[in-house]
């Protein structure tokens, strides 16, 4: 069985993440989903430091954000991440939930491929070094 | 025959919108959506001033990216918006180009829906001042 | 004797807030200083949506910002907010340190003034309510 | 005499600049005067990629920015930079005027420091490269 390749963060919003509705503008959210992504990978010890030295880049190369509810200032959001692809592509999903409700306000996925960094080339298969860390068959 | 509902902008990154790798954030490339949106609709009278004016907010619920290939530092962008849908949301297509190759480096989409300023609840049909102003029929 | 008027919050850089040189930009600071500001306010129970409610807005007019180091990703930073002046304006001052060594990177300062929501006329004295929260006279 | 060390720029604010007030959040004019500083160093071919090529890092060290009106939503402003130091220091003054009726809004100054890009150095004295490219004599 695989692990439970997830993580789930808290973040409050800013009020330099608020727009004139006094809600979060939708392009901060992709903020939050990095924010979620990054402990995450840490959890797994590969973040972007280690990523860069483990040889890859890793670019977004597909974003999609669902809106379902705005965000207040300050208002207690849990962040969800979770792992569910890593065999040619790393894809991640993500749910953001009021905190305090439980009420689901976003849903988005990212999905990353990994780039040689010397070659500059494309990798069609994730390199063997994602799935050591993250304890999982390809 | 419907008009053709579209603009192109020129955009050239900031430094500021420049990651450790020397490109683009991700995240970044939803300003330059916005910038291509706001002018179209600033074209038919209908942008964010107005579409308070008239009494509607008009959220994204739905954003998408797919990212093809990096943009670079001062790198003379084209960026395209086009109105696909206007009769219950309001859908965008964007598309953007190296200016001097033509080369495609990014695509993507948002999805509107108009919400009434005073109730603040979600219309299921867009409200006929869009379509006024687009010059379009539902 | 007058209370001790701040506090002090920990940060970590975010990937997006890095520029190509693996640092954080200078830009970005501002949120950091606006974090601690608003944490600040908060335990005085005078922040953004509390000064909106007492009538008044409260923009900068005056910000200022030395960097001594630069800061990494993920690197802890402790940011530290003292409110210095409250009598014509609102004058905060801000150390931003490294956690580990305690070495300082930053410093800052940030002024603010009222301006009266209805009249918007700005104010030459700091409306009583501000010395009321934070417990001082003027 | 020297030369007329100076530039000035268009920039409309975008929607993703304003706050709940509906005015620029004061963080983003940082943005503003990055804009035309590069505008102002590329017309003397040293902007940050030339920066690079000639071996230094230029990061900024001391950034003062006074607010004295507002901008708004597309509100068309002239950003002029002006460099005012380069022996031991770049220094860059920046007025932000309101296009149409010149009145001014904002001031402000930034101060960058030569680091060698090898051995991470500051220098007390600015490499000859700068006053050469701006043709100038410290």
């Amino acid at each position: 069985m695989q692990p439970e390749l997830a993580i789930t963060i808290e973040v409050a919003p800013a009020f330099h993440d608020l727009d004139p509705m006094n809600i979060v503008w939708h392009g901060h959210y992709v903020k939050y989903l990095e924010l979620a992504r990054c402990a995450l990978l840490q959890k797994y010890d590969y973040d972007y430091p280690a990523m860069h030295a483990s040889g890859y880049f890793w670019p977004i190369v597909d974003l999609r954000l669902k809106y379902v509810r705005p965000a207040a200032y300050a208002q207690k959001l849990r962040v969800s991440a979770r792992i569910v692809e890593w065999e040619n592509r790393l894809r991640i999903d993500y749910e953001i939930h009021d905190a305090g409700s439980g009420e689901r306000l976003t849903r988005a996925h990212t999905i990353q491929v990994a780039v040689d960094a010397v070659s500059r080339e494309m990798q069609y298969l994730c390199p063997p070094v994602l799935w050591q860390r993250l304890g999982v068959q390809p």
